[in-house]
């Protein structure tokens, strides 16, 4: 049976805008509004940014999060720093604060190279109209690339499709790599919603993802996106993949290196190692501009070491819907708190882009992206 | 360069008592108090046990836990059970209710065959008295076996911490396998403190362990014998093993099938997969009578499926020091929360048991305990 020929779902018609952010046009003036993400699964809160500090404080204090939206806030950003001073001094200045907002994600600071490359040449007056357009190019880009995420991730999806004979597929992720990660459909999530749209049922398995309990994001995300899941501790893993209740593991990627190692939020590794020994595949989903041709290997990057009050303090919800923090670890014990692991290019399924699927190697990336190997071998 | 002549850390003297029950005799009158479990690590809560009632509501209520602790609180509970009626209906009775307190733990079942066994046959004017010198006889050789694990343990941190040149051992675990799960000493724990004693210093990786935050007992149990520790998010383990910063993970176990597959605290077979890949030895630490040999495999064996809300509530501690409790996940979302997982016995490295340390192997478990082998396969 092909998949062509395969009972399916009627398609469904996803919301019309899945998306973190909005933009907003008022006679001429621009304005941009985020879904504050601190706030989510409690609040759903749409945040408006005025100026420059606006979405610096956004940025560093995870209001928006994910490597391919951060990068979108750096280049509107620039757009809100231009509306007082878009001199060449304001320009440097606001680079060089949004640049600083969060120093890890490459996204970031490859957005503020485009944007201010392209408005540097202009006169002033002209640089602020032309911002707005820049980042809105950005974003459509950007959006464009996990659309065509999805539609490769969706072969895949065919395929393992075919062996549950119309049941659901069983997907387990990680973290949040969804739509709320990016403009729009996700980079993880992206194949999912592909396959809602194409007819096929998946339900997702979601890992709890302390310390900051990104989970509960993805399932906020795919309530709304209707499509059925089921939250776990990070512990459960174990358990659903060496019992194979679970089809593929599908997740996002925050850097990888140039051999295929991914630096991930921390705990993909793990999944990644049980996946392997019950041979579920085990799939990346990510830009090419995630890739990071300097760093040979995963050791070659990183890792984020965090806060530990990340996971001595709790937050929640109270009975008048208000957020709640809670202590549950004393402020003196040692904590060690690492943002991201690095799982080993072998236990890569492939890397899902959007020019294609990769295998997790040297070799087939560099093929893939030749462009931005060269940048780095030369 | 031997064991014997490793420069080592001046012994230590461990906590004169260690122990989460003390035993309580006021002019013939018979008393037991148990360290409340629930209000750790916030508080210090010493709770005396009057009752039938009480034994069979802190066993529920997991105000004990830890297979072996829960197995002597059965025994206890026969002896508090009789005070007022010492009667074979109030003996049969008592025996039900216990049992059905927690049902999966073997351990408990063994205690209350045993106490039944030896009081039936004798008038029940002598059984009440009988009934503490039997539970005080089965705590105290429940003590042994775990300090026999730990000269066991010991003679392999020996091994380890001669490639360490005097460092610190660093040892990872997972739960809570200390002396809070046992009458003395601990199963995971037991080689640490052993160690302690022999002038070994180890250096404690604690998982958190989601949902139920036993790693924060832990943490509690080794700040007060002394020994230095770092709490991590559970995602962690995959970072710290893979990086090899860790010399070896030991763990308990709440049931071992005939082949040496392992149930233990979901999370645990994370841990095996990882240390497997790294080449870090991955050891497990039980008394024999956590082996099941009526369960050929880990899928013989029954995993747990607890409530949801361990999950979506979480407790902390508020500024003024009372527990706290908080929901960070909406009753209406689909949990799955698993109290168990099967690490397969390929994953292990050894059983490190009262009688020495087996292979995670059906031939090395038998040889090592025919008793019990030749119960099952007779």
């Amino acid at each position: 049976m092909t998949s062509r020929e395969m009972p399916a779902a009627p398609a469904r018609d996803l919301p019309s805008r899945a998306s973190p952010y909005r933009r907003l046009s008022d006679g001429g003036l621009e304005h941009l509004e985020i879904l504050d993400q601190t706030r989510l699964p409690y609040q759903e809160h749409w945040l408006r940014l005025h100026c420059l500090d606006d979405a610096v404080h956004a940025i560093t204090h995870m209001q928006a999060r994910g490597a391919p939206l951060i990068g979108l806030l750096g280049a509107y950003g620039i757009a809100l720093a231009l509306w007082n001073d878009a001199s060449d001094p304001a320009l440097l200045s606001a680079r060089a604060r949004l640049s600083a907002a969060r120093p890890t994600a490459a996204h970031l600071d490859n957005a503020l190279n485009r944007i201010c490359r392209r408005l540097t040449p202009l006169p002033a007056a002209d640089r602020p109209k032309i911002a707005w357009r820049e980042a809105d190019a950005i974003a459509a880009e950007i959006a464009a690339e996990c659309a065509a995420i999805g539609q490769h991730g969706l072969t895949l999806l065919r395929q393992w499709s075919e062996k549950r004979s119309g049941r659901p597929l069983q997907i387990m992720t990680h973290c949040n790599a969804g739509y709320l990660a990016t403009p729009e459909y996700g980079t993880a999530l992206a194949p999912v919603y592909a396959g809602l749209e194409a007819g096929i049922e998946s339900h997702l398995w979601v890992s709890e993802t302390r310390p900051r309990n990104q989970g509960l994001l993805t399932a906020w995300e795919l309530a709304r996106m209707g499509v059925p899941y089921t939250l776990t501790a990070d512990n459960a893993a174990g358990l659903l993949l060496l019992q194979r209740r679970v089809d593929a593991v599908i997740v996002g990627a925050d850097r990888i290196a140039a051999n295929g190692d991914v630096v991930n939020k921390v705990g993909t590794s793990l999944k990644a190692l049980a996946a392997r020994r019950a041979g579920i595949p085990f799939y990346v989903a990510a830009p090419g501009e995630t890739l990071d041709f300097s760093a040979k290997g995963g050791a070659d990057i990183l890792i984020e070491n965090r806060d530990g009050e990340e996971l001595r303090v709790t937050h929640g919800i109270g009975q008048t819907g208000e957020i709640t923090a809670q202590r549950q670890i004393a402020e003196n014990v040692a904590v060690y708190n690492p943002a991201f692991d690095i799982t080993p290019a072998e236990l890569v399924t492939g890397i899902i882009t959007e020019r294609g699927i990769a295998a997790a190697s040297a070799a087939d990336l560099a093929r893939m992206f030749p462009d931005a190997a060269a940048g780095e071998s030369a």
